[in-house]
């Protein structure tokens, strides 16, 4: 079970449970971040090039790329932002990218201008959503996330979402897409509203690597949303995503709470030798303290 | 699976899948504490009754009593010492307690001391061991700790160390001990030497609880031993523990890093109606916050 993405250069990222975990950076998505939104419409990205460069730096070997300004015209807008968005982030660093849209012509321009071997963000069990991105999946032989959502929503029963998944990856298979490519998003709903949402999604991390054959892959964070606190427990989700074989995620590698519960799970399950990832770090997590302590002195 | 634990009076403590993780605190413990040896060798239990107290109000619902002393007839001296720890916690808190000892006449006069149903701590697949511990536990009526080792010592492998436990709960089953009355102990190796260490514990944990029908516990902090910001390896190590199904831990609940990692796990696993527990903790732990920005005011 291994999922191979590639930059327009060829460097690879590996999404498998034999590999270190896969962090997708999340930041360059103009959604609820209007300066962004607004710097993107007016051609500006030198925000979106700082966002690249940043998550990279952080830990980020793919990045996430979403242009969906959210004005009247979004949609005609958005595969030319795409396109730009695109070549902005291949301009300062060179990872694969996660073509992230639901405007299909965004998906055909955000993959031309990728190059590589992308990642589609996303395809869902609705027929519409299915008959539209998996053709585009097969064509240019990309990898995808499939949302375990359908016409009738996102089901609160564990069980229901697997069924969902399953029969994604049937249809996916009928276009010629293995399954190794397909990455099932088993949805993160808030704990606050939901009681059981985080136990769901563990239970659908296990069942999909052990009985589907596919990596996963969440938006951690809404699991958090309402309650505060938010980044102490989706430090805590995503150990335990970790732990139930989840391979990657779409999260913000700049949080530190969240990048140290990444580490410290990469080295718990065996994917970070002699422990040298960690004692790197941790080393310079330490040095803010010092500073404090020798502040005095100058 | 429930382990149900008693007071003396009567208190419960249900470890079980079904509810909230249990933690057992560990400072009771003389080893490596040389002032704590000192004192209850001269019959000075203060520091024990500080303890107890501290750890049940850090959410400790079970206590470990440990009565080595180190010294050189500690033998001789540890089921008067055990007796006199147990009472001086019994005399501030009202929880059951988990009696450890590697002298057997130690754990007699612990069971005896205690009352209720209490928690030994523990047995081994060392013939020896099973020869002396089982009876007692079968006598007693009371829970026992496992620990998946026997004569040849621990093995990496951890299909060995599964052998072992099985082993253990067959026997105790000869002793009329039924296996929810037996909480498996993986054995936690420090990851900084053993890098297969934490997914080995997490394999096991799955396999006790799936195959086995049994609680399991751990020592968890071992498995940052050596290691930096041992804190944050451990807060996310019980996070994934709890998520492989893990019921109850030794530990420290005065650990701040830990004890948010289990009361978020533990709203993640669907234990925290309303996540009422954690709105409330989320809401002492930013009060030191408010307190620096408020004093420059006063």
């Amino acid at each position: 079970m291994q999922t191979v993405l590639r930059s327009k250069t060829g460097v690879e990222a590996i999404i498998s449970p034999n590999h270190p975990f896969t962090v997708i950076g999340e930041r360059i998505n103009p959604t609820g971040r209007k300066a962004l939104a607004a710097e993107m419409l007016a051609g500006n990205f030198e925000r979106v090039k700082a966002d690249a460069r940043a998550q990279v730096e952080a830990g980020a070997t793919v990045l996430d790329v979403n242009a969906g300004l959210g004005v009247a015209n979004a949609h005609e807008l958005e595969p030319e932002v795409m396109v730009k968005a695109i070549q902005a982030v291949q301009e300062v660093v060179d990872v694969p990218l996660c073509i992230d849209s639901s405007v299909v012509p965004a998906l055909v321009a955000g993959l031309k201008a990728a190059g590589g071997r992308p990642l589609i963000n996303s395809v869902t069990g609705e027929e519409e959503r299915l008959e539209k991105v998996l053709p585009l999946v097969a064509e240019y032989k990309c990898a995808v996330i499939a949302i375990s959502n359908d016409e009738s929503g996102v089901s609160a029963d564990p069980k229901v979402r697997f069924e969902v998944a399953k029969r994604i990856v049937q249809r996916a298979e009928s276009y010629g897409i293995p399954r190794e490519d397909i990455l099932i998003d088993p949805l993160v709903m808030p704990v606050g509203a939901v009681g059981g949402a985080g136990k769901a999604v563990l239970d659908l991390v296990r069942w999909v690597t052990d009985e589907l054959g596919c990596n996963t892959v969440c938006g951690a964070s809404n699991v958090s949303f309402g309650l505060p606190d938010r980044e102490a427990i989706n430090a805590t989700f995503i150990a335990m995503l970790i732990a139930a074989g989840m391979t990657c995620a779409i999260t913000n590698p700049l949080k530190l709470e969240l990048r140290k519960s990444i580490m410290a799970a990469d080295m718990l399950m065996g994917h970070d030798e002699d422990c040298m990832n960690w004692l790197r770090y941790a080393t310079m997590w330490a040095t803010p303290k010092i500073m404090v302590l020798v502040e005095p002195f100058w």
